[in-house]
């Protein structure tokens, strides 16, 4: 894109001087994500210090029709935050936190921080805020709120869009649209944070946003193994018996990813090895430590008894829950290290998780014998994260060849057994197309004719989610 | 609205015998709501026996530009779903479970289903459908979804918004999307299920939905005495430091309120009299009963040590907390037959209650000294049912004079303490224009958008949520 002079004097007027960047290294910078995965292109890097100065900066680009990409963390992986040729709006100077008030269980922070900003903010208050991710240092809130960042404690808090209580929006035309409401019911009209959330910057720019925040609680962490994702599913089921809706986390791992995790970090250990294929990181979460240790400890013993588990361990501590939590988390930096690997963000409902691997894995396999498959993530939302990998020290390259018959197999089971190809992160450029043709026309049309609505002139981070050119 | 031979001979062919009506008193029936409080009127009454059948009514509907309002229980108490001349779709005729996933821990069942439908066949799941509310025996699934409905147990599961995971809707084109997801996780474009919950039905028909189901809990049920209102603020920070998010239920009841419900019931009694002017009703839920039990216990020994309660009792068994929640499900209805009362259904940040609760009371004793303030509802959601009532036996009225000026009052004291005018009844015809006044113009601009790109012949209950005419 081609920016007028008037355009860039009034730009950098408005922004002031630490406000704007022009120079190769800044502009690389935001057009190459966190995982490089994309390579984009920018113009003109604009550093908003305010609410204000993003609706100034909106109504000049609407008067030139100079296109924008709102960017927060630079941690997205849908390529919707990467700009291809827009000019580039980057939050990162709006940190603050506005407001805590601890007895209404609500905050109010701006865009551009980091998730642990909020999470710090929430404990100083002796509240939680639940969201909780690999990203979470260089995440931000908008570009969270944006994509409707997931985690591994959806099971008990639900996605971030359930953690917004209100927004401050700037609105295509460069109106601000004051919603930061602290109000958990308001039934006033049609729920505007809920269609800001998760559209991935198409619809305006969120400036802030009143998150709600939770009572602190105590956890009891589990690692369990299991012979089939049968006893998985089953086994989540019964631990919700014994414990209701505090199971926080139920995330599952199979033996072949701690393998890999352990050839790139040798000193991580199974925390209780066996020769069983899957292994369970279940957390419960009670205001009482007491009564989460107990209640997974029955819920422990009749899994024996039913059969549904192996073998367990429950953390005795913090520091060795945390060394539960580094093997999980590091699975998808290990996967990197590994060597090629096909990735997918699925969902299926949780019932069918089982049915989902056996089908995925047998129609791999037919393609390619040797493929290894990683399959990870949040059972207690049906969202795995499944990747066939190229088999370490393979003599020849197999599976880069079948890359896209791969992709293609792993969403065509997915929707087979009713779900979805973007489970958390997204649709962005990278998945705007094939949603295209899966989702049922009715919903693409009426994505569109909202996107129209909104933003007519399509500056606002234009082709990511649907297409608007 | 006149209709056509035309239309109403396709109309009548469509939907068969069994599913219209022209009488008179169908019609008046269906244009008479549930409290009496809105008198409407329609021609016609649809009673739609499928999905597709609906969906050819729209379409007929927008060929000869007949404008529908879509109607569920015929409960609601903001005149949204009673015609004003528009053709009435009933959805009673829709009203099967669908189908139920207990490890998916869901269940898609259709708009017509009454609430308690759902919750009963749940609980044949072993599952918990956690929305409670007093009109539950009437008030529709499609309904409640299309009103967000509140109720008693949102501090722990949310409103109707938060429990769905999926919709099927008749477009106001009349095309059928279908969203039933069983998915926790989707991120596959906008979020349009949160678009048409809260719509009042004026972006499209809600025919069916997937509702999430919650492992069952066993309760503990206190009734606790307090001095102010600033004390139970404070009694609710407390039991959350003790219980977490399982406090489930946590309402607020003025003393004069139960001498109101036992001059209309007899038979009522308080489970412990006190001269002081509140009461609370709280519910701790766990899996665990002995672990609710213990936990409430010791919430409230804490609040005696802290000086925030003076008394209170434990539920003994099922049959003893029923006889708690009767008492706080009697106000509304003992409230019309006490005689003139002003209703409001507001909400303010959970912490600024004290301080509006005083400042709403000194405002209309100002206008109306022997005023009867009940005030009464949802702590834990800043949300109280605030009425002003005629004082009994009073010589001449005194407060329905001034019935807009003390609704204006507590409005505009509501506002000023960063609340709402409509937390769980909606906006309908009864609060749209004065929204209106209230709301930021960038939000009814946005909403007027919505409407107008979704619905462009403005025939799907118009000028319900934001004036179209």
């Amino acid at each position: 894109m081609d920016l007028s002079s008037d355009f860039l004097s009034d730009a950098k007027a408005l922004l002031g001087d630490k406000g704007w960047r022009m120079d190769a290294e800044s502009l690389e910078d935001v057009a190459t994500p966190w995982r490089g995965t994309f390579q984009g292109h920018t113009p003109f890097l604009a550093l908003p210090a305010s609410t204000q100065q993003v609706s100034d900066l909106v109504k000049l680009c609407r008067k030139h029709q100079v296109a924008i990409t709102p960017q927060g963390g630079n941690t997205g992986l849908v390529d919707a935050g990467t700009p291809h040729g827009e000019i580039t709006v980057s939050m990162r100077r709006m940190q603050a936190v506005r407001a805590v008030d601890a007895f209404n269980n609500s905050l109010v922070i701006e865009a551009g921080a980091a998730l642990v900003q909020a999470q710090d903010a929430a404990d100083e208050a002796n509240r939680l805020f639940p969201l909780s991710l690999g990203s979470e240092g260089t995440a931000t809130i908008g570009g969270l709120i944006s994509t409707n960042a997931g985690g591994v404690a959806v099971l008990r808090y639900g996605m971030m869009r359930d953690l917004i209580l209100g927004l401050e929006v700037v609105l295509p035309d460069g109106e601000i649209w004051d919603g930061l409401s602290g109000l958990r019911k308001n039934n006033t009209g049609y729920d505007l944070k809920h269609l800001f959330a998760g559209a991935e910057g198409t619809l305006g720019i969120i400036t802030a946003a009143t998150l709600k925040l939770f009572p602190k609680v105590a956890r009891a962490t589990a690692w369990i193994s299991c012979e089939s994702a049968a006893a998985v599913v089953e086994l989540l089921a019964l631990t919700r018996d014994h414990a209701g809706d505090t199971v926080t986390s139920f995330e599952i791992i199979p033996a072949n990813a701690i393998d890999m995790v352990r050839s790139e970090m040798p000193d991580v250990r199974d925390p209780n090895p066996s020769d069983l294929p899957w292994r369970v990181l279940c957390e419960v979460s009670m205001a009482s430590e007491t009564h989460a240790r107990e209640t997974m400890e029955l819920a422990l013993q009749s899994a024996f008894e039913g059969g549904l588990a192996a073998d367990a361990v429950i953390a005795e501590n913090l520091t060795q829950a945390k060394s539960f939590w580094t093997i999980r988390e590091s699975i998808p930096l290990s996967k990197r290290a590994y060597g090629t690997a096909i990735n997918h963000d699925v969902a299926v409902p949780v019932s069918q998780i089982p049915a989902f691997l056996d089908a995925a894995q047998n129609a791999i396999l037919d393609i390619s014998p040797s493929a290894e498959i990683i399959a990870f993530g949040h059972v207690g939302d049906g969202n795995l994260h499944y990747s066939a990998c190229e088999p370490k020290g393979a003599a020849a390259p197999v599976l880069s060849n079948h890359a896209s018959e791969i992709t293609q197999l792993v969403h065509d089971q997915a929707m087979a057994f009713g779900g979805s190809i973007s489970a958390e992160h997204g649709v962005g450029r990278l998945k705007r197309d094939e949603l295209e043709e899966i989702r049922p026309l009715a919903a693409t049309n009426t994505m569109k004719a909202i996107k129209a609505a909104l933003d007519p002139d399509g500056i606002m981070n234009p082709n990511r989610v649907v297409r608007t050119d």
